[in-house]
């Protein structure tokens, strides 16, 4: 597929700065962009590479422009526009409707016809699986459990029975939705489990990562609202409320039945404490731990960046100090006021 | 199923206060418990919730029965009495015995009549799968394995070959049992492979969470005894020893030849370094790191608290001059003694 | 098998002391190494064990010679040998060629004849199984996917389309190679997905654990390097590459579009931020964050260890007045230097 550089600004907007006519056939980054293809400037920090692409047209912003002298699109996020123009130039292969032949439907599941079920994949009964969906190999979809029409389970992934999953939903390969969460009652020095016996409900257009696991709810459900999106990794508990357009990197693990808001963003393996409530538009760096609850947007951290390992040392055995050294400087005032016949 | 209250006081202990003969169908949180449902109280925190609950009966402690009018069953733990009461109103399935057509049983392998064998599953030769075991859909049983009576692989769930799972276990979907160990030897610049020889003992009554992995010993066995729980995301290295009823929060991981006690309890993501040896009844909390051996009980933390991120960055920069901190209040004191006429 | 310790010595190097025709059959640790069993001294943390050992023979560095009475083979890397001896007293099963009759292997995949395709396995059509490569239960290979010549593919792992496996890999159960890296546009309160384009390219004799992720590229591709080892649970995000030789310890996350040098060793849990560049031969130790490119060798920490938590929280509470103790130390010393008349 070819096609000008004016019809992709028609499609995704911005102005053309050059040759509306040239034709473009793919996205490339700046570094390897040739004849033929789109690169695009995302942050100033490659703006270097831009004088010296030879892509036939480079996404970037007005202010950026003069960096460049060839054809530009000149758009007010460029990164937004070369996403688009990506999936336009390089869409995903259209699901394939039908059942593999050695798929495994239980009799009484809801498949619609323009779904597609792939190897080995299992339905359950009750289990709905709506229209242009796709169940790839290995999957399983529990008894009476849903995926939401134009969702996409990549493969290996495990639904558990009554869970939800929306509409326009990514799951990526070994992704668990749906076990048990992690609940048990002290007897004496044993562990009786408590029966989990909510769901998990994942609103429409949400993408969960590799291997990333979401636990059912207790008695409630655990919820993952319109818009999230999760990365690899992530551990999710029971009863946990994810809010909408949330973005999680990998390795993040939020604890049972904490309220997370709308348009978080959280760090790589961030731990968020059980039972809190984080307020919405709350960025927490990577590697944080939030232990009690967050009420105001901001941008919240408790990172500490590697040194060289001995200057490390130091700095670690002085902090086992501190108390000590508060005291002596307390007494080193004290001192000073006496010196000062105070 | 409804029961009466009275019932379920003779099932789990307790004593009932109001109505005995109040008919309970099901469980339901606090907040939305009505008529036929029975709630608890589980933590103080919500004692708020219970004046207004609408439940048919509550369980709680003694000490919180005046915050309730209703009909209550009064019992010293009332987490432990609501989850027997759950796992008798609503209990998991009946595992229906037999073979999944597309399951694959290798011959050779010893399934007893009474196991489920679910769809796509694979038991290897000479594995053997005990009375009331359940092989959910996409499970791996490897060469000479053991699956112990009436546990339940859930799905997607691999057992290594020669590893042993006891009775009454639970393994949630994705969980690896049995990969190699990681370890290498040094050749110059190359690592070469040391072979993983040993395997995974699992005692009886042990939870293993989804995606969680334990590998096997390469001399030795790794070991987990009976009644240990782990949550989502472990990971548990070659040669490591878990003690009896000791239960870890996601994401932890356990570094290998690591001996940990009994009735320990690790939070989310703590990482305890190898060789190490960790006493019974160790709490760590969430996030620490444990490098050296812990020889008593006790409550060990090294996690810190995110703060705002403007905050944070002085602290962190502060930490970095800790050490002329600590020169300079050294050389005040010295002045002041000189001052003194010390 | 039984072969004597001249034998082994010829195959792995080092000098008998003692008996060279002493026959050995197996490996053994050293505290349960009984007759016919070889054991080995890889630390000098066991050498009291070395004393009392049963070992038909050890193998140790000619510093630890004199610890020892018996038959030894005196090495300068036991490690090494012993894991060489183990490899070639107890050799991997032969993978056995030939498809299992419910794989599935699409039309115009290419697999060699000598190659195994095991039970469940999926190979999509355009995929290359190389001779002696081995895919297990329940393996996914995706549409133009490469596995090399005598790469084995345990079991349930996921290699997706157009990713390519060098030679002589093992990849645990459960790792997913090339799902979707994580990119995401912004498009007001919503995120966009950034098509990921590029593939994941894995060296040879390359190692990677179980449920561990390397998701492809967006453009580029992301590369794990020859002789790369990766333990379990580690995320490697989408553009990272890996140099050759490098070894990571389980839960691990390295951000997007970091570059890692050769000969680098990562402790568990170790977190490194994206776009970084991190030089040849460093050692981060484990939990520590790196956040900044890091230009030299050398070994790197933020790690904190745990102590009794009364200790700790008292320690994390001075943290936070730090800023404060500095502004008053700054004060004492100006007091001392206006007492002293300066």
């Amino acid at each position: 597929m070819a096609v000008t550089l004016a019809e992709l600004a028609r499609r995704v907007g911005g102005q053309v700065r050059g040759d509306p006519g040239v034709e473009i056939r793919a996205v490339a980054p700046l570094d390897r962009a040739g004849p033929g293809e789109i690169a695009h400037l995302s942050d100033r920090r490659y703006r270097a590479l831009v004088a010296e692409t030879r892509a036939a047209a480079v996404v970037l912003v007005a202010e950026d422009a003069g960096a460049f002298k060839g054809t530009a699109l000149i758009h007010p996020n460029p990164s937004l526009a070369f996403a688009r123009i990506a999936a336009f130039l390089h869409p995903a292969p259209a699901v394939a409707p039908g059942r593999h032949p050695t798929a495994f439907v239980e009799d009484g599941a809801r498949v619609a016809d323009s779904a597609r079920i792939g190897a080995y994949a299992v339905i359950e009964r009750e289990a709905t699986v709506e229209d242009g969906a796709s169940i790839g190999p290995g999957c399983y979809v529990g008894q009476g459990a849903r995926v939401g029409a134009r969702t996409c389970l990549v493969a290996q992934v495990y639904v558990g029975a009554r869970c939800e999953i929306g509409t326009d939903c990514l799951l990526q390969p070994g992704a668990v939705i749906g076990a048990d969460g992690f609940g048990f009652a002290k007897d004496g020095e044993r562990w009786i489990k408590v029966p989990q016996l909510g769901r998990v409900i994942v609103g429409d257009d949400v993408e969960i990562g590799a291997n990333t696991t979401v636990d059912r709810g207790t008695l409630d459900d655990t919820v993952i609202a319109r818009g999230v999106k999760l990365d690899n990794l992530i551990q999710i508990a029971h009863n946990v409320r994810v809010g909408e357009h949330t973005i999680m990197a990998a390795c993040v693990g939020i604890a049972g039945s904490t309220s997370i808001g709308s348009r978080c963003a959280f760090g790589g393996q961030v731990g968020i404490a059980g039972h809190l409530d984080i307020a919405d538009d709350v960025q927490v760096l990577g590697t944080s731990l939030v232990s009690a609850s967050i009420p105001k947007p901001g941008v919240y951290s408790s990172a500490l960046k590697a040194e060289p390992a001995d200057e490390w040392r130091r700095t670690a055995a002085r902090l086992r100090q501190l108390d000590e050294l508060a005291r002596r400087l307390r007494e080193a005032e004290e001192e000073i006021r006496k010196l000062k016949g105070e």
